[in-house]
């Protein structure tokens, strides 16, 4: 096989389609965006996302990872070869990452998603950090919920530090889009309960027996949920504050959410306690 | 009273001191740090936090933040004005807020925080996300905890992502910053259990009755604790993980051992169930 090409100008079309990636609607018109990290990178492959190309920094890369690249390549993923010097004009990082990958955007739609007995989904209004989606996506595959749900103006999942921050969990986490109408229509005819947080809530997410399939529903940093979708919840339950604080952070709510649903709606499950620990 | 100062160069001094003071030797040198928009710098005033200089911004300061401006003039603090140019120089936000504050620094040492019976810390090592910290005190502040106790070389609380994430909860947390052997010692002396976080550890954070007061300890995004703290800590537990993330965002990790502390061991304050739920 001839080496694989060797990029040295910022003008080179593929540098220029990489820059184009950080832009959302860069991203909507091209249907791709760009992972950043052998790790991240990895998980996508593994997961079986479609990759259009592999940008190795050779000074970058660790050896550890060269038999991945090379694999790709035999199996005829293009891959290029970028200087560090124009890698470190591709990131936000200090360092420039060993790897990139441009990978085609992939969600589902609600009437995709499995809707096991056991679901639990968290759906997220407005939301606008993508740092937070990123690690609300995280938090979503280590408590092995059933998918993330995009609803209103939500952020994108696919935005530079959205897909740093789930740490390659974007590639194990069913994502979908829907409006907040068809979300809650999808919700009654699959019997998936709608459990609003809300700061205004009376009960707390530790008093209340969770009954799965259910959607942990959370609103937007600054303004939480509008009144129709609380009016619309099953449930309304409230994370308890003691201190100063006005609000907890959004990806703290939703992993509290998230990891109290699966508490108290999973007890014969690996790592779960088969009854509720005893309070002292 | 004459009115405030107006600032309109980069070369004057007091402009030069902020963006002096973004660098944490900067910080270190001259003991104070930044604080941006009205909601945190009130935090700080109402917390009784000395504030060198307001810098206000005319342009962007609401209407209803003016009163405690004029009253803090009034007081003696030194006001001065920034045009919103300049201001958008002194910030990393899209828009510059309407109001910074220069404040002065503040610590406790271990032996300076008070230990009520019910007190629950959170101790982090070698943790270097500043935004990751910032997030910690919030969830502190929200959990009751009775401080942030800072070891090895965890990044600083007054770098401007700390104090931003912190959302002003930095001002109502007592924080402490140890070396690792300080800690275990005073641990030891004033009968604090430490709880370490770790993802080796065959108990789940669910299953364990914790007994304040205690400490919650953590270690470093990367990393994790080391030896020699896991094997110093009381209690080590795993929070359960089922999907493909190797980890959880450590604030994330932090959020959910501090609720499940609080869970556990308080079944009677304010807001928790006077005896866990039911699973079902």
């Amino acid at each position: 096989m001839s080496p694989p090409e060797l990029i040295t100008s910022a003008a080179n079309p593929l540098v220029k389609r990489v820059r184009a990636l950080t832009d959302r609607k860069g991203r909507r018109r091209e249907g791709a965006f760009v992972v950043e990290g052998v790790q991240p990178v990895w998980r996508a492959v593994e997961a079986g996302w479609e990759i259009e190309t592999l940008l190795v920094v050779p000074e970058h890369l660790p050896a550890s990872a060269e038999p991945m690249v090379a694999r790709r390549r035999a199996d005829g993923t293009r891959v290029a070869e970028l200087s560090a010097e124009l890698a470190a004009r591709l990131t936000d990082r200090d360092r420039p990452p060993g790897l990139f990958a441009v990978v085609r955007a992939r969600t589902s739609t609600l009437g995709e998603l499995p809707v096991p007995p056991d679901a639990v989904f968290v759906a997220l209004h407005d939301v606008g950090n993508p740092g937070n989606l990123g690690t609300v996506i995280r938090t979503a595959d280590a408590a092995g919920a059933a998918g993330v749900i995009l609803l209103g103006e939500t952020t994108d999942p696919f935005a530079p530090a959205a897909v740093k921050a789930s740490m390659g969990s974007l590639f194990a986490v069913p994502i979908a889009a829907a409006g907040a109408d068809a979300f809650l229509a999808w919700a009654r005819e699959r019997a998936v309960d709608v459990v609003a947080a809300s700061g205004y809530a009376e009960r707390a997410h530790w008093s209340v027996t969770y009954r799965p399939p259910l959607a942990v529903l959370l609103g937007s940093e600054g303004e939480g949920l509008p009144d129709e979708l609380l009016k619309a919840a099953d449930t309304c339950v409230r994370i308890p504050m003691v201190g100063t604080a006005e609000s907890l952070n959004l990806a703290v709510a939703a992993a509290l959410m998230l990891y109290e649903t699966r508490r108290t709606a999973f007890p014969h499950r690996p790592g779960t306690p088969s009854s509720p620990p005893v309070s002292g």
